[in-house]
Order: structure tokens, then sequence, then C-alpha cells
């Protein structure tokens, strides 16, 4: 039996937030250069091509929704949810429980995840050990405020860096295995 | 009139956190490839050569002082608290007062100054506009808790990547020009 692998590509402050108080990304657009929230030059092209399909939370997909139109093609995407919200496209399924068993049937339906966020979902994901892969895009500026990406949890995980790009923006993207 | 220039120069682990709860930073030791919490391979000593005096709160002194031998020769080395601690040198001076005037005072009177920690004493230089530049050992551990560098601060400030060096150790060593 396959196992699919779970990737948390994300972008945040150096100060750790990913989004202001109110869910908002509009402080990420000033450093965007390809249009994506990516670190810009390609890196995002590259990763998305390889994705197979994409899990998030319920703000960002109405985050996401706010952009116009949707960005992620026909790649099936998992939406976390016990409200309605409008499809965004066919390929958009909502799909509520706990998220060891979702993320578990996941892997088995799909090679590569990519999990986008928010906040509470990446930590839920975190905490039941379903993140094989940690890609930051590092965004030079202390926010201050907002919405952090980590917070507290019980388990400690060691990391291990693949990869650090340095983007022209001033971006870091930083590439970590999750181990134990 | 010359100005000096504050560095914090500081690691944490990629979830923001600089010590355990209890301010321990025995997580570092196992990064260490030189005996000092630097990101390894040389480049705690380039930056220590040029550094002309330190600063930092009670906690780190007590902590840098359970070492065992006082590692920052004879620099002058300001530590702000209220209470009485034993003098590890004679270049230990204990300070107290408002960040302000205590930050241009050693301004003042030394080129280069490096801010150690711990958080409370980084947020209050932060605050007040007195911290020139940023150098962030990324040590790859998410630790889940313990005492985060950045807080929440009203402020957010632009930051300029001027560096981003991979260690052997897995650290990636960020150094930031903090703007307004």
């Amino acid at each position: 039996m396959t196992t699919g692998e779970i990737t948390l590509y994300i972008a945040t402050s150096v100060d750790g937030f990913i989004a202001a108080e109110d869910g908002s990304v509009a402080w990420l657009e000033e450093f965007q250069s390809t249009g994506e929230a990516d670190g810009g030059e390609g890196s995002y092209e590259a990763f998305f091509a390889d994705i197979e399909a994409l899990v998030m939370g319920a703000t960002t997909y109405e985050q996401v929704r706010s952009f116009g139109e949707w960005p992620y093609e026909d790649r099936p995407t998992y939406v976390l949810t016990r409200s309605n919200y409008p499809r965004a496209t066919d390929a958009v399924e909502f799909v509520e429980g706990e998220i060891d068993g979702l993320a578990t049937r996941l892997e088995r339906r799909h090679d590569r995840i990519w999990l986008v966020g928010g906040a509470q979902v990446v930590r839920g994901f975190l905490r039941e050990g379903h993140v094989d892969e940690l890609r930051l895009s590092l965004v030079p500026v202390l926010l201050g405020r907002g919405i952090s990406l980590f917070g507290e949890s019980d388990q400690r995980r060691e990391l291990e860096l693949l990869e650090n790009t340095t983007h022209e923006t001033g971006i870091v993207e930083l590439r970590y295995e999750i181990g134990g």
C-alpha cells in the first residue's frame, strides 16, 4: 500500500505570522513576484506541478476564493469544515471529522498532498504526525501581530534541512524533512 | 557624534523558541559545533571579534554564568536588573532604568553592541527602535513550547536580507537590517 506525502508549504513573516488577525494575507502581496504566495521565481510552479491534491481549512478556503479565479486548477481540494460554503470548482470537496482519519484517507488516495493552511489545520496535522515535509517561505518583515503558524505543542519534532534558497525578493525558502 | 549599532544575535528553533519555559538553553547543546550558541563553523568567532560591548537580561546572565567560565572575555557587559547578582567578571555592570535611555547611552559609548537576550529585553529594544541588525540562527527543530523570541507588538518592521548562510549542522543563519 502506498502512503502519500503531506507537505506544509506556507509563507510566514520572520516573527512567525501567516496572516493578520482577521485571516487576511494582504501583507504578502508586496512580496509576490509571480502572483502566488510562493517565494517567487518559479519555485511555486515547480512545487505545484508535482502536487496531486490540496487540503486546507475554511478560512484559508474563503481567502483563496476571494482572490478571484480559483488558482489550483483541477487538483482535488479538501476543505475541512462543518459549514456550507459555495464550491469554487468541482474539484473542491468539503470534509469533516477528526484529522488523523482524514489524513490517512488522503495519504492512501494521493501521492503528494499540499497542506495549505491555516494555523488551526496545520497544528492538527502536525500534532497527529501527518506532516512529512515543511517548506517555509520566510518573508523579510516583522509583522508584530496576527495569526501565528506554530502554537504551543507537547511534541518536539526534529527537522532535517533539505534545501535553503534565497529569492530576489529577500524571501528565504527553507525545506525541511520532519522527523519523529 | 557617533551612534553605535545594536545587533540582536540569537538562536531560535524553527517554531520561534529561544529557551525552555524555565529559561534553559540545554536544547541548543546538541547543535553546537564550537561550544557557543552560534550556528557553528566560525561565524560566531567572526561576529564576536567585532563586538565592543554586550547587553542582556538577568535570566540570560544567570544562564551564561551557569555554563562555567565567563565566555565574553573583557567586553563590557551590561545586565538589566534591579536585583543583586554576583559579578562574573569586572567587565559586568548591572544597570536599570528605562530601555530607551539606556540604549542611547550604550550607543554613544560603543560602536558595536551585541543584544544577547532574553525575550523580554529583546522586545523592549525592538519596541523602542534600538535594534539595527537581526542575526537569527535557525536551529532545525520544532520545540513545541518554551519562551518565544518575538511576542506581539504594535509595530511592523521592514527587514532587508543581508546574508543567508547554511551551516553543516543544518542551522541557517539569517542576517537582516531592521528598517522603520
